[in-house]
């Protein structure tokens, strides 16, 4: 076929790589660390963008657009988030370029010297809180809900198509208020709008929590997230959501003139997703023959491939599909007939395995006799002979019911990749034989948590929203105010 | 009110100024040269990107996405690109930032210099072409129709917000044909599409045309465009679809194999509209009470405004709006119900004026009584009095009427202001008293094409798709193929 891929228990990690490539959903570009999102993967990140924007707009949520450049004093404005990201990002020194005056193509002109350097955007907490100065004056300004869709970039060494890109796309929510609470809710809501999302489209079960001060973004009080488990074992940071305090407020000096009739600093929170969902996507629910897609994120949810040998078999079966993709398309379902006569059937079964159409359909001469087609699932790949009347009643149940299947499975998997360990070294050998989601009790001391990095690398994913039962430290014996998720993660 | 803009007839380019910052459109960032898209005009540029999206799709294109950077030496190889676009442009030299041992602050990082500097793409023909070397091998592969929705930046010295930023947004498509006429064919389709959607969606009227050698696009073996009149009397370039022969196929070496089994270069389009429509919606609709927005791209079709003096009349009232308001979203028409109490009726009145709100319903306690309400008209200013049904009834059509009436009144005024002259000096005269769209005889040489320019500011706007009667130069005497389309323009 040239289109096999390795086996996951092969080699996982090119097995992802070759899956991403050869079902055309990325690549990389000749740019250093920046992808090309192929068509096919980028129609299923505008789902994904479609049902978030969506969710954002019922909140109430608006769209805005802030520059791309970061002027570089802006970020040593907020003394954290400098820290956390003014070293590894692209800076723009200068404006033009002239004709080499020895031929050789062209240079940099070096009168063109900016004399403030920019930033391309890592984040934009700093340039959106500057305008945020101007635009809130007042507790009727508040609260001010803003979310964008940009490019980022970070200047990443390493990088995986989808996990870790130098740019990638995302969505970044900026929201002020008028009191701390009303922030901490606001955070709240955002993980839950996130958790929603991967779990209800994405059919991902994920684990919410909070970030160890470590882990913490640069320039928050608090970041929440949401961990999901990936077939490896290893976990995937699938959003975070930050309340912010009033670091930024005060950084840009972002007052208001409260109800009461005072001036204080607005409460601020931020809180994103980025095109590395697709890679959570990818690695947590396709098999060793490609991607398997939950029909709400599936660009095709059906594919119908004509089983025929000549022109006129051809154009009898092309009738009965019309009548077929009709009926379903007016039900809301994406349908697409694949009639090229280029490719075989078989080669097309593969194809659209590979790229994760929840069903295919199969309709030959003989079938039209009987009045009958074929359905294969791709997730179970289970085929069954309906009539056409019952393929058509129950393509939305089965459609609904992969959903369904692929959470059920990605939760079980889950479920026998989660431990509860009470000593360091089960710990260690609970990580080397099987890895996936650990639960056990830490100190809450930055030393330990760095100790067990180094020694073990597994990270603390997150703390629970609230703690279980108290315990002791299984490195230092120290208390614990209870369990928290230990995972490798991407 | 605070809020009484300069009237046109004034200083024009002041009204603009302040309608794009009081309608809270966008402002500038403190970004040189960038600027900040507000949530009420990004949610126009939405519901234009969502129209256009959709017409690709509905032509056969899918989106992708390519990197923010290119390479400086792709900008070379294609030999009119590079002079058209690498001069002015945001050069990425250094990608990380170190602590100042001096204490000041960040400092660019000497030791992270890019061995190649990366420039932030003012399009994206030569990263794009780059990678279709690699997806193009055989005419089965063609054609190849992608586009892109991203963010573009040109070191622009003298901006103004939507006209002319460092950083836009917009859409390019770029597609790669096995024949020239498929490529032709397609750059005629997009100059269509486009047409389509300014007129029929923005409501503004256009001449479809071709430009001269000295206005094509750098790369372009043709560029076709639509130009707009502006209610000033300059032409704005509303939209451009380039016919890019092989030339980038022949500088990104992308061939294929052709069905008769030979090996052929590609041909190529490219097309792309920007947030500079946005500029052109304002410029030819709004007054000098602020926007006037068609009906189709308004993201508050219909306001409500209740009049009332205490909670209980509010409470009677708000029950009323909800059944309209219900009645009407069945519709698909957008409603808001603004119920403030913070401010007074003749405020939101001047407001919604100010934002372009179509139609504005006014309700009181008397109207209750009597079973009626009050509709403005936003672009005749019209008021009338209907009953609850009537106006249920009557709302779609009226804001059919209004799309068609803004129509109307611009084309009218672009017909008023379109004339055809013979002489040069009745040319000048004619640019000097009135300005607007000018037809006259032109010798086709750049030479004269330049001294007009010199001379009156003036520029070949376009060349008609089909030339009308030949006949002489205005300033040659030359022979002349069929009169051109002058004016000064944005």
């Amino acid at each position: 076929m040239g289109k096999a891929l390795p086996s996951r228990a092969e080699d996982y990690s090119l097995w992802y790589n070759e899956l991403v490539r050869k079902a055309d959903l990325a690549e990389h570009s000749s740019v250093r660390g920046c992808m090309v999102i192929k068509p096919y993967g980028f129609s299923i990140w505008e789902k994904m963008q479609a049902q978030l924007d969506k969710m954002f707009k019922d909140t109430g949520h608006t769209n805005a657009y802030f520059p791309l450049f970061i002027p570089k004093s802006y970020l040593s404005k907020e003394a954290d988030h400098v820290e956390g990201f003014a070293k590894e990002c692209a800076v723009v020194t200068h404006y033009r370029l002239k004709n080499d005056p020895g031929g050789g193509g062209v240079v940099v002109d070096d009168d063109a010297k900016l004399e403030e350097e920019l930033i391309v955007r890592p984040t934009s907490e700093t340039v959106i809180w500057n305008s945020y100065k101007n635009w809130i004056q007042s507790y009727r300004d508040l609260p001010l809900l803003i979310n964008q869709w940009a490019n980022v970039v970070r200047w990443e060494m390493r990088t995986r198509l989808f996990l870790r890109t130098a740019e990638f796309l995302w969505q970044e929510g900026h929201t002020a208020h008028a009191t701390k609470q009303e922030a901490i809710d606001e955070t709240k809501q955002m993980l839950q709008v996130y958790t929603d999302f991967v779990q209800n489209y994405m059919a991902l079960p994920v684990i919410q929590g909070v970030k160890t001060e470590s882990e913490r973004f640069a320039g928050a009080e608090d970041t929440y997230c949401i961990e999901a488990l990936m077939q490896d074992g290893k976990a995937l940071q699938a959003g975070t959501s930050h309340f912010l305090g009033q670091n930024f407020a005060k950084a840009f000096d972002v007052k208001f003139a409260t109800k009461e009739g005072g001036l204080d600093h607005v409460w601020g929170t931020s809180w994103g997703v980025s095109t590395r969902l697709m890679g959570a996507l990818i690695m947590a629910h396709s098999d060793d023959d490609g991607l398997v897609l939950p029909p709400f994120l599936a660009p095709i949810q059906v594919v119908i491939v004509p089983i025929f040998k000549n022109d006129e078999q051809l154009s009898q079966i092309q009738e009965k599909v019309d009548t077929i993709k009709t009926q379903l398309q007016a039900q809301n379902i994406s349908v697409k007939f694949d009639h090229r006569d280029t490719h075989k059937p078989g080669w097309k079964f593969a194809e659209y395995e590979l790229k994760g159409v929840p069903l295919r359909i199969a309709i030959g001469p003989k079938d039209l006799e009987n009045g009958t087609l074929e359905i294969a699932r791709r997730d179970t790949k289970e085929k069954k002979i309906y009539s056409f009347e019952e393929a058509i009643d129950q393509i939305p149940g089965l459609l609904d019911e992969i959903q369904k299947n692929i959470y059920q499975k990605a939760e079980t998997f889950r479920a026998e990749n989660t431990s509860e360990v009470d000593g360091y070294e089960e710990f260690k050998q609970v990580l080397d034989d099987k890895g996936g989601f650990i639960w056990a009790h830490w100190d809450g001391s930055a030393a330990t948590e760095e100790k067990i990095k180094e020694e073990t690398k597994a990270t603390i994913r997150c703390m629970p929203l609230e703690f279980g039962e108290p315990g002791q430290c299984m490195v230092t014996g120290n208390p614990s105010k209870g369990r928290v998720l230990f995972a490798k993660a991407y």
